[in-house]
């Protein structure tokens, strides 16, 4: 038997028209726990299987001691729908049970953003209004407002959006959120990372941490350990103008306030604050005695260790300053000519 | 008898010392229901009328079918106060019952930014807490807070302002919204406008659509449809240093990320990401071939088409690249002399 | 005897491992209300005294009239735990609770930013999850959330953080606030200060208002009155390379949208939008009849009044301008020589 990719263990809500969204209390990659793997992969053909009579009692043995936690999901207490959801393997995305899943397999720290399939993903699902009551369609807010206003009470949608924030389904350990509004479901924030109030992260994105972020990470953009995103700081999905070549920031980078990037940085690399690099900014390069060695396009310099980009305040040129010998950045420069 | 300018049937919430705020069910401005209007401007020396009683069935009997979405509301079967709210004409904002129908009417993209009459607004509408449970006073905060502490809750004050945010109130078809708290009621959302987390749009302000929404769209802007604002970009609600000078943006724009622009944009226009035009920035315009035709400041260009905004790398200097002829450029800078 | 340093009359909320949060009905600075204080300084030893039996009753009577709104707290009414938070002096912050009291005390304008003694506070603050219903510890999130699930709502998780909104706590007169997630308790909000959404504020950092913010206030900052921060305005909290040195803005500036800043500016100063000036920028500058005097570090600049600092759109050089004279400024730019 093969293994399963991976698997939850959780709650879907729905209404007439179909799954509104699936929360995970357990979540896991294929190979964790054989015995559960085998209760859960008797029903192969289906993706969601409810949990319920002598499926449930299985997953309950199989599950052992870890199964008390999970009471309220496997004895059918509530007035919820508990379903297993099994993935055999990566595949595209079909359905908002997997779409779910995935995001979660990230958040849970299970997946590293870019290595799953996400394709598919917008397209499986539905735009919903995230109330402070629950989820609906955005068609059903104008009845759900008045039912709250004949009682004194309001209505409050908070996203309209087809991605969830990421707290309101997991809270991942060791991480401090200033806003939790600012950061999805399927982001991706290691231990010690701390998001303040301004920082923003996408799904399949994320911070390896610790670290410090307080601007924007992109969809697809991973920043290394012990990095600093200044406040309102950018940095770009893919390199600017160069497609799909995604942008990933390196370990103890730091990019000031309202700086940003449209190139990869290697690692121990500074943006100052305010200056933005785009890949097709031209730049003189300064080598470590201070002289120039020439200009390039930013994007060759894309990915590149102990990089430090100014703009000088008399000249108003972009310079790129390293610790590097003339030598070495002569070969570097003119490995793209 | 003329046409009423505007209506709305709705909520109104008071409390002793006036109204708090009004949500409307249903709106439309003059003509689109003789019928209904016939019955409102019964009362014309009235703006706000409460619904009950023989008024409510004879707007009830106007409305037909669609009365059943407003049952709620024109049965009086709840504790909340049914109200039409009706506008005679475009005149100065003088009580909080026209301000909302006012708001509601530009987010339900019955008029668009900049067509009505807004003199007032600020001066009615009181600030008022917004909180979990309802808007109430700033001075009732403290009562409130106590009560619910009492209960092992929490009081949570979203917003102090005059401005709720407009998802509270009404959710624009075909729109997506990261983060509702950035969107005020008044805002205009066309179809298929997607505005994420860091984007933030002002009552009588908004986006045609379809386009994205990463950035801040001031009072009184409007951005053309297919438009894109990056993350964090600026747009200035009025000529940067000209005064009353509405600033707006045309179809087909980028405005990149930390980018910004207090003068006009006409179609197919680019800022580069980081790159801040303001009206009095000195610029070197080029023409189709690169050929530098001269210097102009920023708002000697407001409004025009096909114009790409960079900063030079390598000089420091702006730039305002075209595709125009250095014929037509000679002509349009000297427009100016 | 000694007075009190401060005190504050409020409702601890607890679980199983200890304080979670306090907040403040009645709070003060030693020498405010002697009676009161006599009552409160019986329990020298202890910082938290919970209010019960005779010492409620002293309490009451000390207050007086002023007892009446507070009487859910002294008359044990509800299933909240209302204590006495009395500091002797001010110490390092060695309990949360009197973390609790100093953040409030800044937050309600009896003490200004950097006038206390704040070392310990994030070492003694416990990381909670700030959620719709109340806070709790992270690990504590995910039976919630089943809890919440299991009855068809949904658990919010609206922070994760050491310190909470400061709106949640207590609201200042005569402020709005347009997002207040964006506002920690112990922010400073002068009477008159608009934040609007993209303002943020940091703990022991605020303006002095009356004015406008739409920017960010890190630790530490003070703005002064009639100052106008723009959109997405950054202030660093240190003099950028200089250690501990605190910024500082003083009256009457205005610093641009996208601008910044890593020096202090004293009265009317003005940063252009979109400029960045770091400490160790060059900087040109020009007397009042436009003539350059030579170039500086911008930090040799830091609290000097009347600056505006622009970059050239045609040079890319970044020019302080002054409405000095050639004499004053050549005086200043060698003082540091």
């Amino acid at each position: 038997m093969n293994q399963l990719f991976a698997y939850g263990l959780g709650f879907v809500r729905q209404d007439h028209l179909g799954t509104l969204d699936v929360w995970f209390a357990h979540l896991a990659c294929g190979g964790a726990a054989p015995a559960l793997e085998k209760v859960l992969a008797t029903n192969r053909k289906s993706i969601v299987t409810p949990i319920s009579g002598a499926f449930g009692e299985k997953i309950k043995a199989a599950l052992g001691a870890s199964a008390d936690a999970l009471a309220p999901l496997l004895d059918e207490r509530g007035s919820a729908s508990p379903v297993a959801v099994t993935l055999l393997e990566d595949g595209p995305i079909e359905d908002i049970e997997s779409a779910y899943l995935k995001l979660h397999l990230i958040s849970a720290r299970l997946k590293q953003p870019n290595t799953m399939n996400l394709d598919g993903l917008f397209g499986v699902l539905p735009t919903l209004a995230w109330t402070n009551l629950s989820p609906m369609r955005p068609q059903d807010v104008p009845a759900a407002n008045m039912r709250e206003r004949l009682r004194g009470r309001s209505l409050q949608v908070r996203l309209v959006d087809k991605i969830p924030p990421l707290t309101d389904y997991l809270v991942p350990t060791g991480v401090r959120i200033g806003d939790a509004s600012r950061i999805r479901l399927g982001a991706y924030l290691g231990e010690g990372t701390t998001v303040m109030h301004e920082g923003f992260v996408n799904f399949n994105a994320g911070a390896i941490g610790p670290g410090m972020v307080e601007g924007r990470i992109s969809q697809g953009v991973v920043v290394g350990a012990h990095s600093d995103l200044g406040g309102s700081a950018s940095i770009m999905g893919t390199l600017s103008g160069g497609g799909t070549v995604r942008v990933s920031i390196g370990d103890e980078c730091l990019i000031g306030a309202n700086a940003g990037t449209g190139i990869s940085l290697g690692n121990r690399c500074t943006i100052e604050a305010g200056l933005y690099i785009t890949a097709s900014t031209p730049v003189s390069v300064f080598d470590a005695e201070g002289a120039r060695i020439g200009e390039v396009k930013a994007r060759d310099l894309s990915g590149r260790d102990d990089m430090l980009f100014i703009r000088n305040g008399l000249t108003g040129g972009i310079e790129c300053r390293t610790n590097r010998s003339k030598v070495e950045l002569n070969a570097a420069l003119h490995a793209h000519n």
